[in-house]
């Protein structure tokens, strides 16, 4: 960083073999945090789910920018928002540089900025025939989180552990950044799991003109989502569907399976205690002009649109 | 650009010689612009206050991104803005490399970046004792556009290319981005006005540690602003403290003062027609332990508390 806040703009300088990775994203109150949640949470909300798409580049995190839209200035609230934010920031090792503070409805816009060497960034268009379709950890558990906590009273089952699972997992997302680089010189295709399984590997199915298949009873799921929602089945489909995980979804070549694996060893006694890479599916090539997800209950085809509990899907 | 929108982040390349300039702005409605605003207006006003942040660096634009919150999807209204957007972003060669798109309360916030040459930045902290201090462009026509967009029955004396020009400079304030480029080796501090000449002078006195003297009677002033402002005094006044201007105030050297005036001649015919340099003050070594800016009228010393019409400084 040549100069961070308190000019017309920040300078930084990028090194020569490296690029630079950039993505923004809003959480609006009411839409994307309940009413309800802390300065705190939604400090910690929006920095880990916007640095979670740079994990899904491979990238390491470096500066981020800031627009905060407040319907007042109010001191307390702004203590706790920003001391939560530069705690969790600099968990990262990622610096404020700039931004922008308003007056109205509350807003929070992030744009993070990160590093990766030339030409190693992990994309969604190069997933490959033959490839195995892997995430980073259980799913379901953002929509899981989002039911609990906009229905409390609705979930006597849970037990605390559970419960602060829950919200930890809604607040504060671990954004896969160490799996993310660990991945760069294995995996083909990567996006992280923010709008649901279905929807998100589609993207990669797309970008990469394939088709990929998943096996539903490999997807990893926690017992606090299985608890919110009532059983298996309920679950898979939160795990399809409902987005806001930050997990990793990415294909690698049958060929680096014994990378992969060491990387599993390794991942079950990281720091990142909720990553736990599994096996769920396999990348196809495609059979028709159009990519498609098409996901297998014990070796059978599952018919999106026919299956109860799945009929939504079917759009 | 590596890759633009479409995956979870852009990846940009940034060339060996060059640094990176960085600038995040918000506009919400009802408070940067009024409801009324047009879709087309509102993309323009956003992007030109944002990129005037590039040209008070001496920054060429490169990319933007783009966060979009809408209370709802009304196709018009997107493509009305989109094609606004795309259009100002053309013109100065500004790509469109990510973002988000949410619903809330209309809000849009952009980061623009551009490229500076290694260490050759204009900053604020860099004016020196025997600067003198110039403006590119007449100042208080945002001040007055404002008062004329909120009442505009009250103005019957204004002609229609009054009008004309004052809705353009409020809704499409020209970035100085061919001056600021120009500046950069000559000039020594810059600043573009968006709160006012005062507050934004006072910026670079404390940044430099230096005292600034303004010559009231030097200020550049347009018909329109002073038809608005019903007379001299109170468009001053709207130079000083109203804001939105977007010209750059800048310090040199009196010994680069032919080139200056090169400069000067050559924005008479520039593409950039509102541009017409002004010295209007200079900066002298600072007296005390705290940066003061000082105005003169007619060689007098004002005092801005006693001053009918400028007690509001004061604080």
């Amino acid at each position: 960083v040549v100069k961070g806040i308190g000019d017309d703009c920040a300078i930084v300088e990028v090194e020569r073999y490296r690029q630079l990775v950039m993505s923004m994203d809003t959480l609006v109150a009411g839409r994307h945090f309940p009413d309800s949640a802390l300065p705190s949470q939604i400090a910690t909300r929006s920095f880990c789910t916007c640095l979670s798409d740079l994990a899904a580049m491979g990238a390491s995190p470096q500066w981020f920018t800031l627009a905060l839209t407040l319907p007042e200035a109010n001191r307390e609230w702004v203590s706790e928002f920003s001391d939560a934010l530069f705690a969790i920031a600099g968990e990262f090792e990622c610096d404020l540089i700039g931004g922008d503070t308003t007056q109205g409805p509350l807003t929070i816009t992030l744009q993070v900025h990160g590093f990766v060497e030339k030409e190693k960034a992990l994309t969604r268009d190069a997933a490959q025939a033959g490839d195995l379709v892997l995430v980073s950890g259980p799913l379901g558990d953002g929509k899981a989180a989002l039911e609990f906590l906009l229905n409390q009273d609705s979930f006597p089952m849970l037990d605390s552990s559970q419960l602060a699972y829950l919200v930890e997992r809604f607040y504060r997302p671990e954004p896969q950044i160490e799996i993310g680089r660990r991945l760069l010189n294995c995996a083909n295709a990567a996006i992280d799991l923010s709008d649901g399984l279905l929807a998100d590997v589609q993207h990669i199915a797309d970008a990469s003109k394939v088709d990929v298949e998943i096996d539903l009873d490999e997807i990893p799921l926690s017992d606090a989502c299985l608890s919110v929602a009532g059983g298996n089945r309920q679950a898979i489909h939160y795990a399809l569907s409902g987005g806001d995980d930050y997990h990793l979804a990415f294909t690698v070549s049958p060929h680096r399976l014994s990378m992969i694996k060491d990387l599993i060893k390794e991942t079950q006694s990281s720091r990142e205690t909720l990553a736990k890479l599994s096996v769920i599916g396999r990348v196809v090539a495609t059979s028709s002009g159009s990519p498609s997800v098409r996901c297998f209950e014990k070796g059978n085809l599952i018919s999106m649109s026919d299956q109860k509990g799945y009929q939504h899907f079917a759009s």
